[in-house]
């Protein structure tokens, strides 16, 4: 088994399968690609880097769900349905023929399962390994879930629970812990796989498109995107609001500071929205047919306002870190 | 002064500004994107790694200017005119405030001149710096230029000169060899010119679009790219009507095992076209109104015939290296 695969048989063996119309086989410089009648192109673009944003050492198939998962969890809280992507692939030492031979049918099976289909890309030779991934979504013409439309009033919703892949990377840098150590193997696997499988969000997606006046994936921590989609709003939000797993319950009785990590470490691709209040029940409602429990963490406030976390004893407190920053 | 702005500060200060409708103000998860009516989206991604693509030291203006124009250049060979672009920027350590002092206006403007807005991005830390963008271009719908239509008995054209921008790069490499010792000074300058600015050719895409069967950009060396182009077509090509610039003629004069430089290294983002034979003048007359010297340098044969490179002697030649490889 030779290591090295050219740039040729690496797109021939591994991607070209996987190619969808428009993309011609891979094989041209360019992909023709068009939205459906009535429809806006969604586009976003996400890099992942080793080291950064997985560990060199993580599966090749979980990298691949990885890296289209962030990007479909962009797609769906536009309130888009994913079309296609295209892959630009930085190869570091490790991305060799044995690598590509549990990555391309992980990313082919994602793929599939979203109805993505590849585009097109590019390979490159790199040392440090970069997978950067442009995804393109389909709305009705002006409906984008914009990120800064939330007003006054609006009541904000998470889906899911809040902090369990920034648990799970805690777990990954920090095993020997005492909370690490004195958590239950099934809690510890729940977190671990937080971390390594995001679930995007994408039966939310028509949800969102009827009822959201803004929505954002939450992936830089809870409180920095909230401070994101307020924007120049006041807001103010519930910590004994904000949804936990039985996991995250238990590490955070084992050690109480662990809540910071929760509220801003980031990683968790859920969904973050603004609901007006005569949404407010068709909302809930409709995401629990779409199987994503969404809970109500607080609301928008007039400009000018205070930006309040209230703790669980009813007092406000602050962030030293408020969001995943890379800089 | 600061030499590290955080990722908001980074986006507010050198990015937003430059940013087009769709864009929301590089405020949200994605961008809006819609082709024009009777139009169809044409889409690229090319990603540039530091020390592979250019060099850590490149003037960051120069690699503000390539990162676009290689992109731009994809879009001119399938006869698109650019519309919008998205870069993922992986930041090293000399990614720095002085850094985007530099690449941001050189990045705006060459924005500008080509009409292709900045609609979205990512910013990462990383070791070896990387830039990935994807463009967006378009074409009337179902025109897009194809790499592999061409048909046997269409003559092949390349634009401008071929070879200097792989000449420029051997430069820098061994500025020490006796070729680039004795080479006069405007020589040298307008081969390093070649290199570190390449020059899309957009002015050709709506005459590639009228009269070209196939159609791709020169990036990886003439040899290869005819290769691609010509797929399963047999070929003739006279190495004496590739057209060399007069640094490349004096470079050859000087060291005649140039020549496999000039026609394999690539870098040349000039246009390699298949033109049916009817076609042949009006595609010349349109190329030079549009200011783009093009030369026929051969032609397409049937299936199953030889793939052949004749020299200057008129006798056949064989390349050991087709064309740049990453790997």
């Amino acid at each position: 088994m030779t290591a090295i695969l050219s740039e040729f048989e690496l797109i021939a063996r591994y991607f070209a399968p996987m190619s969808g119309e428009g993309a011609f086989g891979l094989l041209d410089d360019a992909a023709a690609f068009t939205p459906r009648k009535g429809c806006d192109l969604v586009v976003t673009k996400d890099a992942l880097v080793e080291g950064v944003h997985f560990f060199p050492h993580d599966p090749p198939d979980a990298i691949a769900r990885k890296i289209l998962r962030v990007n479909l969890s962009d797609l769906a809280a536009k309130g888009a349905v994913p079309r296609g992507f295209l892959l630009a692939l930085g190869r570091g030492k490790r991305q060799n023929e044995a690598f590509f031979e549990v990555f391309a049918p992980a990313l082919a099976q994602e793929s599939r399962t979203h109805g993505c289909v590849l585009l097109g890309g590019d390979t490159v030779k790199t040392g440090q390994a970069f997978f950067c991934i442009t995804a393109f979504g389909e709305v009705p013409t002006g409906r984008m879930v914009r990120r800064q439309s939330g007003e006054a009033g609006d009541a904000l919703y998470v889906s899911g629970t809040i902090g369990d892949a920034a648990l799970g990377l805690r777990l990954r840098l920090e095993p020997d812990s005492a909370w690490a150590k004195a958590l239950l193997p099934n809690h510890r696997d729940f977190l671990l796989d937080r971390y390594l499988h995001p679930q995007p969000r994408l039966a939310l997606a028509p949800v969102l498109l009827a009822h959201a006046s803004a929505a954002m994936d939450i992936s830089d921590g809870l409180v920095g995107d909230c401070d994101k989609l307020a924007a120049a709003l006041g807001r103010t939000i519930s910590i004994g609001d904000v949804p936990l797993s039985d996991a995250a319950r238990a590490a955070l009785a084992l050690d109480a500071s662990l809540i910071d990590v929760i509220l801003t470490g980031g990683d968790d691709y859920e969904i973050l929205a603004a609901i007006p209040p005569g949404k407010e029940m068709r909302f809930i409602k409709e995401a629990l047919r779409a199987g994503v429990p969404v809970a109500k963490i607080g609301q928008l406030d007039s400009v000018g306002t205070e930006k309040t976390w209230l703790g669980p004893d009813g007092r406000p407190r602050d962030f030293a870190r408020r969001s995943y920053t890379h800089f």
